[in-house]
């Protein structure tokens, strides 16, 4: 086959690296096209262990890994680093941030979803989320910050507020924050402070709904609040919050002192949806169609957190990565088959069940019908990500990592990187410590 | 003990958690003595292998430890994360940058050099030093970044200024980062990558003295030229750079078109040895007695690469590691020695050799009279190193990586993080490069 041949094939964009458009992109491995995936990112992440960078468990390379890497022997995929801003149906284009544009035959969204604060963006500031890598460096750093503010601290009242820790909204993601801060701060943290006790530390996981984990069986939902509670977690389930500030978190009439507030409560899909021309629903999400297309646009599929899709039985498929990876290989196969001349096929969930872990030996499961928690839900959660780590160099040392720490409950990665002086000063100034009380305490 | 006996010992602050202040913590772990020791950052940092994080073949994680995991078994030491931007000697304190201050009977200033620009100020933003684990991943982003640009770069002349890297100094640190970015472009990238060739990098070395590691006996210079010739790189003696600005480096009489110019001449003493009254040597470095203290202030410790310290036969101890750990342990016993009433004694510099590292399985040695290079010396240096990675977690992990690494030509780490979109298109607004060219390339 010549270089020509190669270049008439037709062109599919995939917009997004995630799981959708990764599985999309090596279900073409052997199909006659040309791919170019473009990413504002260049690595792949493993967003379900992003919690555990946030909480110093894991390094960001451990669970992130270049996409051209992954990549590399499929030789039909292009890939570019760049940031696609908006789509252009008609003319079959995506324009990109820096200006420059593609033409495709075949387009796949896949851009996902990121936290939103549901019309409160001021509260960004002050309660971080966790989507990114970026994001989970960030509360990493305020996390491991909050300590060392205090350890300097005199005010005891200063203090406490140093070491609350408030986690807004009870999903998975809130839940394995909450457990592993609270595991981190008792059991890890104690023996590296002199003139604090990490142990006093607290930790608040509100939830506006009755229970924690809303999704999974009600059964898991408790064990996963006993789990938490036994950690040492407060959980308040039917609380809602209705404003944060710098040093403070309103949670229904009660008004919280935390300097620490880290938000797991929405997700808005990409900007990115709103630009098909489409009605989107409430969340962001683009309506596809069985076939993952767009109304009216055949050639256009969207796939993962980004696709309001049904799995046949009339419930929305859930913005979980097995849902993603599932739609991303389904929107391959059928413009494969588009090519073939086959007619498409209606996409079908697998539903594989939910995992949440909570902690260092601790977990719920629901495997179909079956609910697993405790040991051996965490070793089931375990197996499974270890092995979902297909692709990455690191799934050796992620296993080697968790088996160290869960025998020495120590964690090494406790870096803070970026300026912190900046942030301890302000946190400082904002108490009005200054340096006239600081040589007292010193001197004392 | 009770609180009050251990709160009227006498009070030594260590500014600095690198390898002089953290050894000189560690020899003072049964004096009678409280510690503060304080740092900007909350991790020791093994310096040595920073050149590795800035290209991408280990992680931060990896070769920083948090200072309170070090210490953490150690009762007599406090760690503060602060800034300390002045000292008074007349009132034995010092004083952070939040405001706070401290007061000391004994001082040991740590705080080591960082990169110096000779008066080239301007040259900082364009060729980015190696001191800090920011400024590694900083050059990590550039590094990896320029063959993202290039692959999308139609313009033939731009993609080779996007692929020519020029490292200036022809040190350790210059060698190392020249070695190891020729063997990641020419062994690592090519398969990467779809419309550049990345064999066709150049790596140029820049030094102006007339051969590199000038402080290397000359036997082990022309082993190292001969092996970063064979790498590909491109090395120049004798030549000074004169100029350095977005797009290019002046050296000598010629003017490169390179995108990427990575400092690694010069480094200055940190500005904290200004504040002590002495007059400081050329390079910001605080003259020191044999028994490490500062004329007329016998309680006041400068070690590392702060200090200008004879060896005992009139030249200047090198600022390197092993040098740095000997004057650190030498600071502490002399302090113990003046509380047990003992007179101090005089510092003896132990020469334990040289070793750089060019790429994969290449290095040059020096032990003592014995002068090694190639494999030999390779390994040596992988012991060593590992040797010396002492209280960090992740000896085990590196070693792993390493030999992950060398078996299978694939570094895991090539993550870029922060705000690459930004960069991106910067590099091409630059060009000129507009919508207007970029789909004539994607639909040629």
């Amino acid at each position: 086959m010549t270089e020509n041949d190669s270049s008439e094939r037709p062109h599919v964009v995939i917009v997004g690296g995630g799981f959708a458009g990764l599985y999309c992109a090596r279900s073409l491995r052997k199909a006659p096209v040309r791919i170019t995936l473009i990413d504002r990112r260049n690595f792949h992440l493993f967003q379900p262990l992003l919690y555990q960078v946030a909480t110093a468990s894991l390094s960001p390379a451990d669970i992130a890994s270049p996409i051209r890497g992954i990549l590399r022997r499929q030789e039909n995929v292009q890939v570019w680093l760049g940031e696609v801003v908006d789509v252009d149906p008609e003319a079959r284009t995506v324009h990109l941030a820096d200006g420059a544009s593609v033409r495709f035959d075949y387009l796949v969204l896949a851009t996902g979803a990121t936290h939103a604060y549901f019309g409160h963006e001021e509260w960004a500031e002050h309660a971080p989320g966790l989507k990114t890598v970026d994001d989970a460096t960030a509360i990493r750093r305020r996390f491991l910050l909050a300590f060392e503010v205090a350890e300097r601290e005199a005010d005891p009242q200063v203090q406490e507020r140093l070491l609350t820790f408030v986690i807004v909204g009870g999903g998975p993601t809130g839940v394995e924050l909450a457990g592993a801060m609270a595991e981190i701060a008792r059991r890890v943290m104690p023996t590296d402070f002199r003139s604090i006790d990490t142990t006093s530390s607290r930790i608040l996981l509100l939830e506006g709904q009755d229970r924690v984990l809303p999704t999974y069986p009600p059964k898991l939902s408790l064990k996963a609040r006993e789990q938490l509670e036994g950690l040492g977690v407060e959980v308040r389930t039917g609380t809602f919050v209705t404003d944060i500030g710098e040093d403070y978190v309103v949670a229904g009439e009660e008004r919280i002192a935390a300097s620490n507030v880290f938000w797991a409560a929405g997700v808005a899909a990409s900007k990115l949806g709103s630009r098909l021309g489409v009605e989107t629903d409430t969340a962001g999400r683009v309506p596809v169609h069985p076939d993952g297309s767009v109304e009216g646009l055949p050639n256009i599929f969207v796939v993962g957190d980004l696709a309001q899709m049904e799995d046949g039985e009339g419930r929305d498929v859930p913005g979980i990565a097995p849902a993603a990876i599932q739609m991303g290989k389904h929107a391959g196969r059928n413009l494969a088959r588009d090519l073939r001349g086959q007619a498409r096929d209606p996409f079908r969930y697998l539903d594989k069940g939910d995992l949440a872990t909570i902690g260092r030996a601790a977990a719920v499961a629901r495997l179909g019908r079956l609910k697993l928690s405790g040991f051996v839900a965490w070793i089931l959660w375990i197996f499974v990500h270890i092995l979902y780590l297909i692709g990455f160099r690191n799934r050796a040392l992620v296993l080697l990592q968790w088996g160290w720490a869960y025998l020495t409950y120590h964690w090494g990665i406790r870096l803070i990187t970026g300026d912190p002086p900046v942030r301890l000063q302000r946190a400082r100034g904002a108490e009005g410590v200054g340096s006239d009380d600081a040589p007292a305490k010193e001197d004392g």
